[in-house]
């Protein structure tokens, strides 16, 4: 089943996906009817990161970062790579050298449902990565997996070229054809908050300015 | 049993609040006799803060947000919100837009045994949160909870009213009725421990300061 | 069992010492055969901190610190205090008052398989921490453990004296024996990654740096 | 604050109880109103089981079983121990010897949010625990705890006197002054669910049952 | 995205089904080239269950079981129902009623990311379940979800009409367009399998059967 | 470092380890100081068995089950397998085509950091398994590990030759140089507790059997 490399995929525009970078995981994830979360346990190896590309995914073995090598060849400007391995493992299977190497054909960090090391160079390069551990265990090479094909990492289906959006939040990911229309529910959503958000700064109440209080008491909400 | 608001509840004077998160949630726990303690799993989204305010107590179910738009009505200036789900859960009750809400009626922070979003905007807006997880996942506004009952969050017991004292160690639970006496304890523990201090930092040993050595003998330790 | 103290241990010299913390975790597990490493739950209290020294090791009761106190006699300059509890535990056995003890006899850090706290007045003393939870629960003094008998903490063996290299990838103990030998091939490695890095950086791929696409043709690898 | 034992408490008629434990966690959870259960890590050491008393309580230190030997002191017919240690733990408090104890006492069982060991003894005894952990960890005798005192057990509040039902289902603590209500709540709910389960055996949906079509069809429900 | 119900799924015929039950989790897993296991923490409530069947699938918002009965309606004969909930979650959706009214439709059993209750019940009515916790937790109807539609549950990929294989190993998913080739594979393996077992009986190495030694001593095996 | 299997290693005479087993795991624990427990993460998959048995280590790489054979050849009657992998993993390194080998050549039972599966079967040819997780995840034949080296396996340190215990308790190890002493310490400690089971049967109790009300009064213990 594995050892397959799919070489053309299809791309989201780089202004659409920038655009959702702007927005971020949690307005993303509201726009396209809150899906597409990764599990909470995917943490970012620093705060402040706030990243969107297309997905160039791999499926690798526990404790084998071989295709890794093989998905970086396939990277373009703007692509982020999604790493899932075929059972629970959390081996450092990426570090600075694989970052200097992704970074230099255009890639903007890393999901890998597995572990991470290097991360104060990771950190010093500008190089983002969202894992499930820290873990300086060294992978070996022995075993093929595949690269772009669709895999499930940290419980969210993700297909070669779907948006990753990432940011303090966690990870989302946007299907590849639903993003421009995600994109501008998902900017629609951010006028309408920025409006909301002055009037609560002013003191005004949530219950009001959504009109709650009828459906509260008729649910026999009781002030005591 | 839920779907019920109090709304006067008592709290603790402003300048006893204060003492407390002076000294701290390690000192405020040892004060009182080692107890309070939430879980420590229980994590601040950023580090640095060190918080105390009056408990403003929410129940909710999972994944349902409601009963945080009632329970900003009843903040006062120093409260602090606590949040225990009616089961385990790790979504994201709660981010900027209700941040800006509470924080415009003199909310200090929140605790909340489950999810939290926009953890970076609520970092720049030096909103404070100690919580179970960092989860973008949305919530509804669909069942009843409950508003300044008393909750288990994060194995400890809170009633409204009770003095939540958090910083980068965690959160501890003060109740009501024993925080001026806790916070005389407090403070007595830290004169205390500052004299140690610098005995400590002037090479002195804790076995020779603390007179260790002849109990340690007698219960036959020995140096080999 | 419990209730010894060893009190002359050997140590490596602290110029080899000093050069593995100069190589970091990932590397001198690498060089060690990638071995050594703690479990990926140790995590620094701040980010950071890159230090090694000599295992001053401290096998305690769980929620009982006596015995942190009997170590800190036993450290010299440059020592690492590691304590591995007999049950797992996650209470907070070490705090600033014990960092400024140990600070004062030239201790460089600790590696707890348990909780800490105080973590902000540990950070700004400087006193870096790799530990299993950040927790506030104080313990007590009323059994016997050892210091400086072998312990398995976090699921690695530590012999006192062992070398402790610890940074932001986590925790990783070079036997004494081989200290010097590890070093070494740790140097070697790092002054190899640095030519390969700067191939990576100007754009060569490790597909071919590493001549790897012959092998993943013939294990069957299709480009499609 | 620990040192306690509160000797007379008060208890629920045994009719009542053992009407619970018929009733089961589920039913009972249910009819006080989705309250009262304990987290789900509490797991049965054996299959089968069913049982309700009332609870005699043990707060004790973690690794520390001296209080389990005063709790049996106050055990009268029909109670259940529940111990809630006051930091995480997974040591083995309990093994046959307190068990042949607690039963000569008329003890039916044991709720511990920590550990238990002679699981094999136990289940030969008939003598049911709930517990987060099977491990033989020994335990120490030297610190006091309390018993009969309020404490939070895996996420419940627990008073003495409280009645505790556990089952293959988990456990659930029902408040003394309610009982004898929530056992008619209980009773008339089988009743109510015997009729549902033979509509439902003969094929007949819930969907039509429960009406639910046209609310569904309301909420927007699409059959494609 | 929620509130759709796929009416007509395709199934793969029973004898297929029930050729991939005979030959087991493990077998089936090897057989599809090591993938389509769920993760580990799906555990049967009972042990010795061995079932196959089609997916029915549902996705449901976290604590609410409304989709249950909506699903209910489209099982047929040698159907299991998948149930993923859309964010983390341990309660209790499903129970003895509901298994009432799925066994009468001809269901087999559940594999639910989540909790179950009245596992008494079940096991007397032999429907096994597959789940990640047992919970009381009553859930509710308040919201929509969707059945039928493709879910990630416990970290597999499961479209409606897939095979669903469990047994005491776990979980294990087969898309239905392989059902039959995977079958065929399964069975060769078994009868592979049963002439090693009968040499392995009969005290032979693997080593030899295999034909290891060599490859072993080339890649450095030593014997001391 | 990976790459030995130690061929000649000392054991424990048999009688010795039956023993042994006779005790059980909690009473060997408690016979040599409260030591040699291994985590208690790691549980029997199925309940009753109880053994003992000369421990054949194996290190192994995560997911690579290839040493299992090599260990294979150095069973004896009477021996034990402990496999730790050399990172965390849960794929199931072992079925029942490897526990028929193993059980041809005298091999009790299976110690094991990681996954096991065919549970069902071990189960039927009564060949226990201790692990931390059941999988069917294949493993592979790709990497060298070692057998017969020291392992540190669920957090305890085992050696070639030591004693492992394992009863539905979990796992306990002995030093093979002082099993004979824990033996006799054990059989005693047994002995002992049969005459403190008849008092505590009949009623009396730990208080006074054990004279411990003095010192909990001195302590402070307060009755209310």
């Amino acid at each position: 089943m594995a050892g397959v490399v799919v070489q053309n995929i299809e791309r989201v525009p780089l202004p659409v996906i920038d655009g959702l970078a702007t927005c971020g995981v949690a307005t993303v994830h509201e726009a396209q009817g809150r899906t597409g979360l990764l599990a909470p346990h995917m943490r970012p190896i620093y705060p402040g990161a706030r990243i969107a590309g297309s997905a160039v995914t791999i499926s690798a073995p526990p404790g084998d970062n071989w295709m890794v090598h093989v998905a970086i060849e396939q990277l373009k400007e703007g692509d982020i790579i999604v790493l899932a391995p075929t059972s629970p493992c959390t081996d450092g299977y990426f570090g600075d050298l694989l970052a200097t190497s992704a970074q230099a054909r255009g890639c903007r960090g890393l999901i890998i449902d597995a572990g991470v090391r290097d991360v104060r160079d990771l950190k010093e390069m500008n190089f983002p990565v969202w894992s499930k551990a820290v873990h300086a265990q060294g992978t070996i090479k022995a075993t093929l997996g595949s690269v772009n094909i669709p895999v499930v990492c940290a419980s969210a289906l993700v297909n070669a070229g779907d948006v990753i959006v990432a940011d303090d939040d966690g990870v989302c990911v946007v299907p590849r054809a639903s993003a421009e229309v995600v994109l501008e529910k998902a900017q629609a959503r951010e006028a309408n908050e920025e409006a909301k958000r002055q009037r609560l700064a002013a003191g005004q109440l949530g219950l009001d300015i959504y009109d709650m209080r009828g459906t509260l008491a008729e649910m026999g909400l009781r002030y005591v």
